[in-house]
């Protein structure tokens, strides 16, 4: 007998006949003879509804009341569930982040895990029961509170039962095939990945990839956790997402997929004096405002001048922050002006095979190149290539890899609405 | 320093403006010097609304996952009012029947408490924090699992704290003034009471009064606990429900006030053999059915046959039930027939007075007499007598009676909306 975990989103449990329908599928895989966990979100718009009503009270929330209002959502979502599994003559019980035993640290919002003791789940499964556990919530132990896991918390605590039940495979249910060599919207000939190993997959999602978060894909990776990303509507096989064994030998492709991201600002500190510890000054500066900084690049600096730009991505909404934090030290920094740009996209191409294949990122520059695409920034890590276009252009660019690295399927990638969170 | 507990139903934290006003006026007793406990209901309607969700999902909703759906909405609700109450500057912290260590049997749906072990709430006012704890709910410390109290369960999770905390004053926040000598819809000349013995009380909630639930004012007569029953629209004394005690002279007006119930039917086993064990053989058979039995007479035989008639009471929504558990006897219990009539209504006039004060029945059967009204049963207890009339007759009725003992105050009384459940 197998142990499946599952996570189903809002958007598949958005109302009572989804719920049903969902409840099958759980049914289908408990009758296959597998013991079953399902780690559930929110219905539907619920937690946006939820935030709503805070905002109505109070426009800056408790943070620990605010994780308290919060897992209302999954409550009701898991409860309805367990019913709906119950009322088809299986043994199903929901549970609570806190009953689960999903122990966080005590950052309301943004909880991390750090310990994970199903003792209740395991003793409902030895009795037979399907569980049902409430995503994204967590409780800390020192504070007895409650605790959310921030975006895409679900697929975390999805991932984080497996690791801990031992789990022989985690199914991110959602509503696409599974991971795409690129995003099916914008190259329609984009092919549904088959296996990618969960290096890949990191590198695809913080690319911008949004089928996975990073944190459960991390999480994953750490704990040796496999995950099958799939449609909830249907019964085809979706992604695997693996993590190959040490000295285990891979028929990898060189490259996996494309990934791209249009949430991204540019700032650039211009006329930066190239003497040592400038760069850990500006980061020390902008650390403090903890921005995710993603992309950084320090140009070779002009030898008449002695002066050289260092420039920057971040989320855009993190821009206007970091903007001032440089702006309020620019005499002790030195530097001549800040550039902001809010108008670009990043084009990031994965793929393990490109640790041992030269020529990638030469062939990835001659195609943007011959599609007359300028290229305003490069960052690479070892299995990577990221590049920063103009917004405008950076759907054609990722079309052009897409077919520059014979990424092309044979036919047109079926795209269904939404994004599945 | 004085703790007190307040508790406020759904009609009061319906939305976002009511819960800030709430906040308000939970912030205003605490800058009074009063430590502070809070019990909440779920807003407005919630609770209705996730019973349409569970129905929508199965008709026969495993009540494990009923609770745990159902107590979803108190979270919100006080969540809510924390947020409300840190944004006005003050500590406050929100609680759930767990966390507050609120124990109970695990009869879900109905639960009753065992045990309260409000450890983490004396922790918070002992650090100058204003508490919420959310109504209706609790759990079992054997399963671990979730429980709900039943209709009422705010005002019993409210008096249950103030016991457990030793509370100087439980205040039950609703949306009329307070306990009156009649409902002032009915008769607009009755009285705010500003005192009663819970005693009284009881029997005023028993014979149809719906401000208070009778669990809630049972739990304060045993536990000895001093309720305040007043409107959350206004500053206004309303009703202290008090336990006398032992040996206490307490100046007791002879008659407290007239309750009419509306929601009952009357069954009448008709030609049953008067000989001893019929009438328990008949009300085993309904005890077996859980129907909550209020009146029961008995009428003397006719001589001739040797038969008498039984009838009782019970609640309308129950009477089928009861009708069908004694058809499928009747053999067994050998009566001739069953009637079964739902156009009745009930009138209890209460008062400790009574007890030593001959004529209070010849005069409530004369006043009625002289309106015209037909007495169908009568039931009398030491503090209360109830008579059951045509539906039609009760509001007459109960003016009429509410007249006669002298009840009726100057002046008219004012009368909201709703009944602040």
């Amino acid at each position: 007998m197998s142990l499946i975990v599952q996570k189903f989103g809002g958007s598949s449990v958005a109302d009572a006949e989804s719920i049903k329908r969902v409840a099958k599928r759980i049914v289908d895989a408990r009758k296959s003879g597998n013991d079953v966990v399902v780690a559930v979100s929110a219905m539907g718009d619920t937690t946006d509804e939820l935030l709503d009503l805070a905002r109505e009270v109070t426009l800056l929330p408790a943070p620990r009341e605010l994780d308290m209002l919060l897992t209302a959502g999954e409550r009701i979502s898991m409860a309805l569930l367990a019913m709906a599994i119950k009322s088809m003559g299986y043994d199903a019980r929901s549970f609570t982040g806190s009953q689960a035993g999903m122990i966080t640290d005590a950052q309301h919002g943004a909880a991390r895990i750090v310990d994970v003791t199903p003792v209740r789940l395991q003793s409902a499964l030895d009795e037979g029961a399907i569980v049902i556990v409430a995503g994204f919530q967590g409780f800390n132990r020192v504070t007895g509170d409650i605790t959310t896991l921030g975006r895409g918390g679900s697929d975390t605590t999805a991932v984080a039962l497996a690791a801990a039940l031992n789990a022989d495979v985690c199914e991110i249910y959602t509503d696409v095939d599974g991971i795409f060599t690129a995003d099916p919207r914008v190259v329609p000939k984009a092919r549904k990945i088959d296996r990618i190993t969960s290096e890949e997959m990191l590198e695809l999602a913080a690319g911008g990839a949004k089928v996975l978060y990073i944190r459960a894909v991390e999480y994953a990776r750490r704990h040796g956790v496999t995950l099958h990303v799939r449609s909830s509507f249907n019964n085809n096989e979706g992604t695997i997402v693996y993590n190959p064994k040490n000295g285990e030998h891979v028929e990898e492709p060189i490259i996996a997929g494309v990934a791209a991201d249009m949430s991204e600002a540019k700032i650039t500190v211009v006329g930066v004096p190239d003497i040592p510890g400038k760069a850990a000054q500006i980061f020390t500066i902008v650390g403090k405002t903890n921005a995710n900084i993603d992309m950084i690049v320090q140009n070779v600096s002009a030898a008449a001048t002695g002066l050289t730009d260092i420039s920057f991505t971040l989320p855009k909404s993190e821009a206007e922050t970091v903007l001032n934090a440089l702006a309020a030290d620019r005499d002790e920094i030195g530097y001549a002006s800040l550039q902001h740009d809010d108008q670009i996209g990043k084009l990031a191409l994965v793929g393990a095979g490109m640790r041992s294949n030269a020529g990638v990122s030469a062939k990835l520059f001659t195609a943007l190149f011959e599609a007359g695409i300028n290229i305003e920034m490069i960052s690479t890590s070892e299995i990577r290539i990221s590049v920063v276009t103009r917004a405008d252009s950076i759907n054609d660019a990722v079309r052009v890899v897409h077919s520059a690295f014979g990424l092309d399927g044979d036919s047109e990638a079926v795209v269904y609405a939404g994004t599945g969170r």
